[in-house]
């Protein structure tokens, strides 16, 4: 796949892994139009250079949809919600925001015979792995999450669209990534309670946790990597994104507070879980990501310093939405 | 489970298998009201007992689906799109049938804080499976048709509930049922062709497709020792539902002939599938059901048989939809 030239759909292109794609889409000369609602991205953080396009608007507004999808060549889906933890809140955000919106940017694509699309799917809808590293064809897996379980009916549509109406898909089931326009997760949440209060920091779970996380730079060239060089005899592709590495919940905290150059008293909620559908250990088997060739540059603790650094040096984002 | 004095919701109730499971649930002398729309069922087949409330209703009308669910102890979830084959021709049909019905449902319970519910999923969920028998936690599978993506998704909603709301869950993955009431699927086609013409029968695929079946009054019967004997230490149990047998399309074919007592000439579309999405070899592994001794009475051939039998005995089965 050679984007050059190309016209190329990023949904959610204003967030924080969308707003990454746009910038390497351009540096490769695509022709890029951004569909984004702005509830959760943030305008600025989209590329300004004449090669991009930016449409406000919804991927649960179909007629929106079919306008941002007409005359593209291939789209990067990004659009979604991307919070697990406070999912039984909201209980029907998750079928809409991931499962409906996926449907809807589908039926645009068929309408307008546009057939290769790649979607960040998660680690999540492993549920609680019997097998780690988790390969991507374990044991299929009990969802313990309604995020987890969109994300998975995403991919089964995808599959679905692949196998019946000849798509190109390419699916990325990605840990959680951090790095630079970071807005959401514990890194954020931990450097946000510390401004408030330097002296002490709640943990959720028993801090034993165990998750690989993996820098956003990394995650951007491991989509590249499949898109461009993965075989096309198969319609339908899917890819775990992570770290050979993982790291404890207790050292994020330190890596955390050394960067930040705080001692607060830690308090430990307990439990091995961090919340209710939480995965206590997270690790993902990238064996056939790097058989492409990728591998990911950044180590874990340069990737947790990385985004703690774009904090401070972003301080409007502790006061943004979420 | 003891079902006597219960409040049970059988969804689909009008349907050919949640009919029958009407019928054994009088038997229990559960307290039963079904919830159908009409949309694939017949008022008829649902039980005139005094023990039996018929709402006609849709899943996608959420009043209508919280007044039905409003103080029942028991859910039974059979509502839904059947239908495979021809899931391209209407692609929104299995998410808004299956997935937005069965969250609707879900909210209902949630809401009425009724927590038991038993779901029919399908084998169809396995794709073109690598492992034959296919177990329950057999490598994770990729979704080749809108139908099985749609039942997939609505597990996932099942289990996320289950872990997150404290709900209790059976998801049983079926292969395709036979038996009276039967109203949707290979035998009917047959039969309609072979009605209007005796002398030639044009089957699809290559007639090697070899697929399981199973006996409806086997299918109420595993269904209902499961719930009935299955530990409820977990929150979510999932079962597969099948016969130890498979037959070809072939056999199928001489066994609805000769019940016909016709000698049609057969022409062969050839492929090894009948249409895209359909699996040619589907048999599931039911050493799990099979251990809390359930087994299933009838053979193939004896449903088959039953199944053509009884739709000569009701030939209006012939016009009705579908």
């Amino acid at each position: 796949m050679n984007f050059a030239g190309k016209g190329v759909l990023v949904t959610g292109g204003a967030g924080f892994v969308g707003s990454h794609m746009v910038d390497a889409l351009v540096a490769r000369e695509a022709k890029v139009t951004v569909l984004d609602n702005l509830s959760t991205g943030f305008r600025e953080l989209v590329s300004s250079s004449s090669r991009v396009r930016f449409i406000e608007g919804d991927l649960l507004d179909q007629k929106t949809v079919n306008t941002a999808v007409e005359g593209q060549e291939f789209v990067f889906h990004f659009g979604a919600n991307a919070d697990v933890k406070d999912g039984l809140l909201h209980p029907r955000r998750d079928i809409e925001q991931n499962i409906l919106a996926t449907q809807n940017l589908l039926e645009a694509m068929r309408a307008s015979n546009v057939k290769q699309i790649a979607f960040t799917s998660t680690g999540s809808m492993y549920g609680e792995p019997t097998l780690i590293p988790t390969p991507e064809d374990c044991p299929l897996p009990v969802q313990t999450s309604l995020y987890g379980a969109s994300k998975l009916a995403c991919e089964g549509l995808l599959s679905a669209y692949a196998f019946g109406y000849g798509f190109s898909c390419w699916a990325f089931r990605c840990v959680s990534m951090l790095g630079p326009r970071y807005s959401h997760g514990h890194v954020i949440d931990f450097c946000k309670k510390l401004r408030m209060d330097p002296t002490q920091l709640h943990v959720l779970g028993d801090g034993h946790q165990r998750k690989s996380y993996l820098h956003v730079s990394d995650s951007i060239s491991g989509i590249l990597v499949a898109i461009e060089k993965a075989e096309r005899t198969e319609p339908y592709h899917v890819f775990n994104l992570g770290h050979s590495e993982w790291i404890e919940v207790n050292d994020s905290v330190r890596m955390i507070c050394e960067e930040l150059g705080v001692k607060p008293k830690i308090t430990l909620a307990g439990g091995v879980r961090g919340w209710i559908g939480d995965s206590p250990r997270i690790l993902l088997d990238t064996t056939r990501l790097r058989s492409l060739g990728w591998e990911p540059r950044r180590t874990i603790e340069d990737a947790v310093v990385d985004t703690v650094r774009w904090l401070k040096e972003h301080p409007h984002m502790f006061e943004a939405r979420r």
